[in-house]
C-alpha cells in the first residue's frame, strides 16, 4: 500500500442492503504544477455508492492536504485519487470530478469512474 | 414503533388513483457530530409519490427537530430518516437527500431512495 | 360544472397537427390555510400539449384568483387544478406544479400529470 | 412566399457530412397584443440541426424587427417562426422557444418542434 | 498538416484502459468577423474522451490565440476546431461548443461532435 | 385608534439606553388594486430604531394580513403603514419601503419616514 | 404642451407634510436609432420626491410606449423624459436613469436629474 | 463574570498602534423562541477595531453554541452578545448584526453598537 | 493630435445647462502583454459629465478596438484612455476603470480620474 | 530587509501627478493554522493609490506563494503583508483585505489601512 493510501481511514456500512449515494465536495484542494513548481487550486468532488465501507471525512481531508507540495498533472491527480479510494473502499460504484483554476485564461475539469463489475455497468448509473 | 416514529403524523391522501410527487424542503436541520459533540447543520430534502397515506407537515417540522440534541452519523441519519419514513407513510417511492454544511473545507451529501416493488422498480423512476 | 371551471376560457388551437408546448407561470397565487386561516402563497405552473383548444391567458389569472380566500391543502390544490383545467381545456398532456412558502421552516412542492391515452404514456414524456 | 420569409437569407452549411447544433437567442423580441394593441416583450430561441443551408444572422435579426408593429397571438407566434425558417432553412431539425414577459402576474413559454422525417424522429433528439 | 494543427502539442495519456473526460474552457476567444473585419468574442468549450494523447494546455491556449487576426464564420470556426483537434490528439470522442457574443442583439451557439467508430456511437454518449 | 392599530401588539424594550436598528422584511404582502379590484402583491420593509416599546412579530403579520382585501393605492398603502406604527410603537426613527410587482411591465417602490425629533434629524440617519 | 405630455396623468398627493419617494422601473422601453432606424431597448428607472401630485402609473406606461417608432439618441431621450416628466408632475426632486441594451459591444447609461430650488439642492439628496 | 463569558477567550493584539477591523461571521447560530420553544436560527456578524485583544476564534464558537437550548427574544439576544462581546475584548469599536430566518413570512434583522469613548464617536464609524 | 485620438468622434451636447452623467461599459477590450506579446483582456468602463460635446458611441468602439494588436501595461493603458478621451471630449468630470481577467490567479482594476477645475474638484463628485 | 519583501519588485509610476488606484485580487491564497498545522484558504485584495512605483504583478504572486508553508495567524497575516508592501511600494495610501474560508462554521475578515501623511489622512479616503 502506498503511503497516501494509509492516510485514508474506513468505518463499516450499516445500511449495505441498500444501494445508496455519498458525496463529498473538497474545494480547497492545492496541490503543484510539476512543470513549474508554481501551485495549483481545485475543487475535488468524491461521488460513491459504498459496499461494505464508508471513508472517514476526517482521514479524507488529511489524504487531500498530503497533495499540498506534490508536483502532479490535473490527468493523474484525478485517477490517482480514484485508484486510492478505490483500493481503500473497494464501493459498488465511485466517480472523481475535479475542476481546475483559470491558468492561461483556460479553466479545466476531469472526471472518472469506476465500475465494481459485481453490482453495475455502465449503463445503470446515471449520476449527473 | 420507535418514539422518533411516533411523532409522525399522516393523513389521508384524496387522490390515489393518480401518481403524483410530493417535495418537502427544511434547511434548517441540525444534529451533533457523535464524535465531537459539535452541532451539524442541513438541509434535509423528503421527496415522495404516496399511496394512501400523505405526512402532516408540522408533525415533519417536530420530527425534524427531534434530532436536535441527538449525536448521529450523516450516513446513518439519512438512512434512518428513510426508514421511518416509509414506515409511517408507506409510499409508492421515496427519496430522501441530506445536504451537510462545510466540515473541514468539505461539504457532503448522502442520498438513500425507497422503491414500494408493488409499483415502481429503479428504472421507472427519473425524478431528477 | 362547478363554479371555478366556468371562469375559464378557451380558444382554437390553430396548429393542431403539430405537438407543441405552452407553459404558464404565476408566482402571485395565494389562498389561505385551512386549518389557521393564514395566507399561504405558492408559484403554479401549467405545462400542456394542446389538442383542439388552448386556455386564455387572462381566464387562467382570473381562476387562480379564485382562490384567494378559499381554505384548501397543498395537495388538494394541486389535484384540482389539474382536474379543473383538464376539464376544461381536454389537452394531450397536461402538468401541475406548485411550490408553496417557507412554513415552519420548510417549503414544499407538489407536482401532479395528466396523460391523454389516445396520445400518450408515461414514457414518451420528459418535459424538463 | 409570404413577405417576412422573404426577408430571410440563408448560406450554404460547408459541414453537411456532420451532425450539428447551431442556437440563436434574441432577448430583444417586440411585437403588440392582437386584443389590446399593448407592446408584448419575449426572448426567441432558434435551435436547428442544419442540413444544406444556415440561416444568416442578420436577416435573421430583420426578420424579428418586422414583428415590432404586428398583432399576434403567442401560440400563433411560435408556430408562425417555425414554419418560415423551416420553409426557408430546409433544416434536419428545429426547435422555436418563445419566453413572454409577465403578463397579468403570469409569464409564458411556448415550444414548437420540427423533423425532417429523412433524417429524425422524436426519439433520436434530446436537445437541452 | 496545416500550419494551426503544428502549434498543438499531445503528452502521452497514462491512464488508456480507462475511459474518462477532459474538459478546457476557453472564454478569452476573440477572432474577425470575415465580412466587417470587427473583433468576435467567444468561449470555446473542448469535451473529450482521450485514447493515446492528451492536448498539452499551453499549445491550446497558444492555438486559440492564433485566430486572434483571423477572419472567420461561426459555422466554420466550430467544425475546424474539432477538426484540427480531432487530427492531432485522436480522442474516442470530442465535443466542440462555441458560444458567442451579442451581435445586433442575438447571441450564438454552435456545437459540434466527433465520434470515433471503433469505439461509440451517437447513442452511447450523454455527456452533460 | 383605528381598527387596524388595534391589531399591533408591542413589548417593552430592554435596551433603551443605546439606539439599535430592528427590520422586518415581509415579502408575501397582498391587497387590492382600488380601481379594478385585482390583486396587488408587494414587499413591505419595517426598519426602525426603537424607544420604549418595540412591534410584537406576530401582530404585526396580522396587522399585514388585515390588508388582504382592502382596495388601496400604492402612495396611500405605504403612508398610512408608516402612521399607524408610528402611532403604536413611538420609535425614536422609522422607515417603510414597499416594492411592488410588476403591472403594466412597470415595477414601483414607495419609501417613506419618520422622525422624532427628541432624538434625530434627517442629517443623522444613514441606514442603508 | 407637446403631445407626449398630454399622454401624462396625474393624482393629487395625500400626504404632502412629508417628503418620501416613489420609484417606477419600466424594463420593456424601446425606440429607434434616428441614424439606422434599428430598434433600440431600455431600462428607464423614475425616482422622485412629489410635491402635490402623484404621476399615474397607466399614463406612465402609455407615456413610455409612445416612444416605440420614434428615432432618438440616448442622451436626449433621457433629459426628454425628465423634462417632460417635471413639467407635469412638478416634483420636488426627480432623476431618470436609462439603461440601454449592447450596442457594437457596449452597454450605456445615462442619468439625469432635476432640483426644485424650493426644497432641495444637490447637497440635500442622496439617493443611492 | 456570567457563565457565557467565561467561554470566551482572548489572544494579544500585535498591532494596538493601528486602527484595523476584524469581522467573523457565523452563519450556524441557533437559539429556542422563548414562547413556543421551538427553534430559531440566524446568522451572527461580529465586527470589531480591537485596542489591545482580539476575541479567539475557537471560544467564540463555543460561545455561541452555548445559546443552543436557551429561550430568548431576537432584540435581547443580539444585545447581550453585545454586552459580553465588549466585556471581554474591550474593543475600540464593535457592532453585532444578528439575520433571523423567515418566521410567519417575516425575516428579521437586528443590529446594535458599542463605541468606546476614547477613541470614537458615532460620527467616526461608516463601517459597511 | 495622436493617432488613436483622430478615430474619435464628438456631437454636441444639447442639454448643457444640466449636468448629467454618461456611462459606457465595454466588455470585449483585448490588447497584448508587452512582456511576454500573449493577449490581455478587460472591461473598460468610461463615466462622465458632458461639457459642450459627447463621445460618438461607434468611435468608441473603434478607438477600443485600436488596441488589439499593441502592447501596453494596465497602468499606462487606463491613463492613456482618460488622456486621449479628455483631450478630445473635454468633459467636466471623467473616470475611467478598467477591469482585467485573471493572470496568474490574480485579477486587477486600475481606475482614473478628471476634474475640469472650472466644475469641480474631488469632493464634489460621489459617483459609484 | 525581511527575506519575504526581497521577492518584492516594483517599477516605475509613470502619472505620479495623477492620483489614482491600483486593485488586485488574490483568490488563490494559502498558508498554514499556527495551532494545527492545518492549511487555511483565503482571498486577499491589495488596494493602493501610487507614489513613484507600483508593484509588479508577477513578483506579488510570488511573494504570495511564499506564505503557502508558513504558520500564522489571520490578524498578523493581513498587517504582515501591510507593512511589507508599504515597505517596498512606499505609497500614498494602501488597504489589505484578507477574507478567510469557513472554520468551525465562522469565516472571517480582517482588514487593516496605510495613509502616508504627506498626502492623505483618514476624512480623505473613500475607497469600497
Amino acid at each position: 500500500m502506498n503511503d497516501k493510501r494509509k492516510i485514508l481511514e474506513v468505518f463499516e456500512n450499516k445500511y449495505p442492503d441498500r444501494d445508496y449515494t455519498i458525496t463529498h465536495v473538497a474545494p480547497e484542494f492545492t496541490s503543484l504544477c510539476p512543470k513549474t513548481g508554481q501551485p495549483d487550486f481545485a475543487t475535488i468532488t468524491v461521488e460513491y455508492i459504498p459496499d461494505l465501507l464508508c471513508v472517514e471525512l476526517k482521514s479524507l481531508k488529511l489524504y487531500f492536504h498530503s497533495y499540498r507540495n506534490d508536483g502532479i498533472f490535473y490527468e493523474s491527480l484525478t485517477n490517482q485519487i480514484l485508484d486510492d479510494l478505490v483500493a481503500v473502499v473497494k464501493p459498488r460504484y465511485m466517480r472523481i470530478t475535479a475542476e481546475f483554476n483559470v491558468r492561461g485564461g483556460i479553466s479545466s475539469v476531469v472526471e472518472a469512474e469506476y465500475y465494481n463489475d459485481d453490482y453495475y455497468d455502465e449503463e445503470d448509473i446515471n449520476f449527473s
